[in-house]
């Protein structure tokens, strides 16, 4: 019976092998990264909470006077005045509450050098706006290398600081971009965070612009800010804590990788290979706030 | 004093010249086009009402079901369960009204064949995702002249019908786009109308879906349909009477050019002439509902 044998003999080498296939292409894990409660902003509208992730190691400037300005309690009982439907909610004091501070302009901060060894996770290249786009710690960029240039990028639900028309006159009135990216506004804004949670309760402002011949919104009834906090300076019950993916991460590398590709059965006919890099999530999930 | 006669000459040839310039480009007046009472749909929603331009032109037969479903009450009474942030509000009714009726299977309308002659207003050539990008009467466009195809586009605030793997499988339940444009299911999705008033009303309504950790959304909290009606057949009080702009008009071809020259003073350094058709704006106008 020489046959059985070589036949188990073959099991176990298929199994050996099997196993060597396996543990040569495990399926890479969610990586989570969470927020530091000092670079996170927690916005109350009578829509909803907001959490926006800051990002200093971008636009250190307008992050700085961000977090200055919430500490004055600047944002807190302002307005959303500005909110155009598919382009963007913007919001700030009044000129009457805006006495009261006093605002330094911002030098603006659109984009930064890099070297050609920059890591980042590429998304698609080239994109209709950028040499390439990608992600870089859970923001959306442009990248060109031939510029050795780098910047956050219009995606929904970004927050930049809104100015005049010259470059370098921001202060501490932002918006948040809530419809199809305004990219050709890339590197000439700063965006200095996104919104990591709440973007539905964004989208429900009401807005303050309507279509010729319908009624006017009354001033009265724009939706107000009701405050923005540091989630550190938030009381530990009322926190809203989030983690969001590490977007340097082999699994977020492997979920790029395979949305590009379309494998589903639902593509009976497979699209392009193209990815919108605004198209592209990152996951958050909301963590207990006891731990 | 031969010469203030030849300057008052000069003057008047000058001012002949300046009227003969301004005669040759006078500024396009804006051109409205009304929408066809039959081929408007009215959403009645919790959030508000919406108005749903229908385009039989490019997917008549998914045009035609959708009106006869709107006739038979299909949609009346059901809802919105399937609502993702930036990607689409999907509806229709439950499994058990669906039973009451009998919904045939659509074959896909996903694109449609052109000639070189095809008249459309040109927007972007290369676009991302096609290879060139237009407007045809309010609705943006892909096309190919390669293939001598064009299609509807999935920009934001579209309607098409859902489907299951199989291309020709969509029956009544639809999706209203509400993020960043998912232009990787063009062609391959049948798109049959665009909302012209109260998209910020879809933007309202309640996702369905949430992050990791966070609160589940009851079923019971889903927003409902309230009625989807043939504008033809509201009350002519209740009507609400939508004209949009003709986008191969004179105006708005000027509109597209000078938009992309961004020549605002906002933009201190110019942005690549490069257009998005998804952030291509159509204008809507309200008409009052006693004319």
């Amino acid at each position: 019976m020489i046959l059985p044998k070589s036949l188990k003999v073959l099991a176990v080498l298929l199994s050996l092998v099997s196993s060597l296939v396996c543990a040569e292409t495990p399926k890479p894990e969610i990586k989570w990264r969470a927020l530091k409660l000092e670079n996170t902003a927690l916005m109350t509208l009578p829509t909803g909470k907001v959490v926006i992730e800051l990002a200093p190691q971008f636009s250190p400037k307008h992050v700085e006077q961000f977090k200055t300005l919430i500490k004055q309690g600047y944002y807190n009982n302002s307005t959303f005045y500005r909110v155009i439907n598919g382009f963007v909610a913007q919001g700030g004091p009044s000129e009457e509450q805006e006495k009261k501070h006093k605002v330094p302009l911002l030098s603006l901060e659109g984009e930064w050098s890099i070297t050609n060894s920059w890591p980042y996770t590429q998304i698609q290249s080239p994109d209709m706006f950028a040499p390439i786009t990608g992600y870089k710690q859970g923001f959306a960029i442009g990248v060109s290398t031939l510029e050795n240039k780098a910047w956050l990028t219009h995606c929904p639900g970004i927050i930049a600081m809104a100015r005049e028309n010259q470059p370098d006159t921001a202060s501490g009135h932002f918006y948040i971009t809530i419809g199809q990216a305004p990219r050709y506004l890339d590197r000439i804004m700063s965006i200095f965070g996104r919104v990591v949670y709440g973007m539905d309760n964004v989208q429900a402002l009401k807005r303050t612009q309507v279509i010729e011949g319908a009624t006017k919104v009354s001033t009265q009834a724009y939706d107000k800010i009701i405050a923005i906090e540091l989630m550190s300076n938030v009381a530990k019950k009322d926190r809203i804590m989030i983690e969001v993916e590490d977007t340097e991460s082999p699994h977020f590398i492997d979920y790029v990788k395979n949305r590009r590709s379309y494998t589903a059965d639902f593509f009976y006919r497979k699209p392009a290979p193209i990815i919108d890099v605004c198209q592209t999530k990152v996951k958050s999930r909301m963590m207990s706030n006891e731990k």
